[in-house]
C-alpha cells in the first residue's frame, strides 16, 4: 500500500493529565508515530473533549489505576456514546526522584496514596524516618520534588525528564506484577483483526439468574468473558449493569450472534466497541 | 436478655485514616455505643491490625470510594483470611469548609480529586475563578484550609468540627445518590437476622463457561447475585477471580447447598462472611 503523506492527518488526542501520567505515557506510547495531544483535568473532560469533536480519540484509565476512578469511566461509557477503538495494557513502575544526587539529604517523600502504597517496603527499608506527604497524583508529587531539594517524589522516569528531576533509584515498587489497563476511544469502529476482544454493557433486571440466562448465549458458543463488573444503576434499586469484555470481534459471525441473542435476555444492550487485545 | 455490664468490652476497631474519612465517618456511626478507634494508613494495615489480633475489628472501603482502592481491598480478602461481619452504606455528602466565613474570601480550595470531580458543577458557577489544588484525601484538603484563612475545602461535616472550620454551604454534591460501601471486618462470623447477604470469592479457570456453570448453582435456586466483580489472578494468566455478592446467609439451607455444589466448579471457592443486609 502507498500512503500518500498529504493526506496523512495528525490526531487530536485527549489524555487524563496532567503532564506524566501513566495515562499521559500510555497515550505516548500508543500514538507513536505522534498526536496532537491534550491534557484533561478530568476523565468526564476526556469524554466531552471527543464526543464534541474537539479531539479525535481519548485515552482512559480502566483497570487498576492510580488516576481517577475506574468505576466513573465505566459510568461515563453509559452517558456517552463513543467506542473503544482500542486497549493498552502497561506494566508500571515507580521510580524515586529527586533534585538532589543523594538518598541522604531526602527529608519529605510526596506522592499518590496508592503509589506510596505500592513501594511501603522499600520506603520502610532504605527511607525510613522521612515524612510522606501524599498529592492527588503522582505529576503533582514531581512538581512538589522541583520546589524543593530536600524532597522526593515516587514518580515516572518521563516525570523525570519532564521536570528536570534526578532518578535515584529505579522500580522501587514492591510488586513486581502491576499493569494498569486504558482505552482508546474515539467515534470510529476498529476492524477485525483475527485476535480481537469486545466489551458490552448491558442492563439487567434484579431477578435471580438473569445474568445466568444472558451468559448462556456466550456459553453455548464457547465465548470466553475476560472480564465482569456489576454496578448498581442506583443502589438499592432493581436495575442493574454489567461491563463485560468478551473475546471476539462484534463482526465475528459466532459473537454477532451471541450479542443479539443475549439482547433478548436484557433490558439493554449497549456495544461499546470491538478492538486488538493488547495481551 | 440481661446485659453484664462488667463483661462489656469495648472493641478496639481499626479503620482506614486519617481522622475524619468517610470510613472514619461510617466506623463513627456502626460502632455507635463506642469503640476504641485506630486509625490506619493504608487498607493493608488495616487487615494487618486485625489479622494480628491489635485489633478486633476493621472497617474498609469497597465500593465507590473516594479512600484508596477499592479493588486493593477485594485483593487483601484473597490475601487475608478475615471474616466480613457487617457492610455499611452510607450517603456522601460534600461541604464547603474554611476558617473564613465569606464565600469572597476563598481563593483556593483545596480537595480529593474525586471529591473535586463531584462537585464540578457547583465549584463552577459559585468559585469560578478560585485556585484549585488536588490533595491525597478530604482530610488532609481540611488540615489545609486549616492553616490558612483564605482557603477553602471540600469535606464533612465531621472535618468542619475536628479542625475548627465554618459549614459554607453544605451539600455541594452536583450528584444526589452517591453511596459509598464499607466493610466491617473479623475474625467473628455474624449470626443470620433473615435478612442477609454472603460475600464469596471464587477462582475459575480461564475457559469459556466457567463462570456460566459456576452460577447455574445459583440460578437453580432462585438465589439472587447484587454484586460481581472479576480480578485477573495475573493480568494476562489463565487463571481469573471473581468477588460475588449473594443474598442469604451461609447458614441458609439452599445458600449452604449452592456453595457446596459451586464448590465443585471451581479452581477455589472461599467464603468471606455472611452479614445482615444494610439496604
Amino acid at each position: 500500500m502507498i500512503e500518500d503523506p498529504s493526506r496523512k492527518k495528525i490526531p487530536r488526542v485527549a489524555y487524563l493529565g496532567p503532564e506524566t501520567t501513566f495515562t499521559h505515557q500510555a497515550a505516548m506510547h500508543f500514538f507513536e508515530d505522534g498526536a496532537n495531544f491534550r491534557a484533561a483535568e478530568t476523565i468526564d473532560d476526556v469524554f466531552h473533549l471527543v464526543e464534541t469533536g474537539s479531539c479525535d480519540q481519548g485515552v482512559v484509565p480502566i483497570e487498576n489505576t492510580y488516576e481517577g476512578s475506574v468505576s466513573r469511566t465505566l459510568d461515563l461509557f453509559y452517558e456517552y456514546d463513543l467506542k473503544i477503538s482500542a486497549e493498552i495494557i502497561n506494566r508500571i513502575h515507580h521510580n524515586l526522584l529527586s533534585k538532589s544526587k543523594r538518598l541522604e539529604n531526602i527529608k519529605v517523600l510526596y506522592s499518590h496514596p496508592m503509589a506510596i502504597a505500592q513501594c511501603r517496603l522499600w520506603i520502610k527499608s532504605t527511607l525510613n524516618g522521612v515524612g510522606i506527604a501524599e498529592v492527588g497524583s503522582t505529576a503533582r508529587a514531581a512538581k512538589k520534588a522541583v520546589e524543593d531539594p530536600e524532597a522526593a517524589a515516587i514518580g515516572s522516569i518521563m516525570a523525570a525528564e519532564v521536570y528536570g528531576l534526578n532518578v535515584l533509584q529505579e522500580n522501587i515498587e514492591d510488586v513486581a506484577d502491576n499493569f494498569t489497563r486504558f482505552m482508546v476511544i474515539g467515534k470510529d469502529q476498529a476492524v477485525p483483526t483475527g485476535r480481537d476482544k469486545t466489551s458490552i454493557l448491558i442492563s439487567l433486571m434484579h431477578q435471580p439468574g438473569t445474568l445466568y440466562r444472558a451468559l448462556e448465549t456466550l456459553a453455548r458458543r464457547n465465548i470466553n468473558m475476560t472480564r465482569i463488573e456489576s454496578r448498581p444503576l442506583k443502589m438499592g434499586q432493581w436495575e442493574y449493569l454489567f461491563f463485560m469484555d468478551l473475546d471476539g470481534h462484534e463482526q465475528d459471525r459466532s459473537l454477532g450472534e451471541a450479542l443479539r441473542e443475549m439482547q433478548g435476555h436484557c433490558v439493554f444492550l449497549k456495544r461499546l466497541g470491538s478492538y486488538p487485545r493488547a495481551m
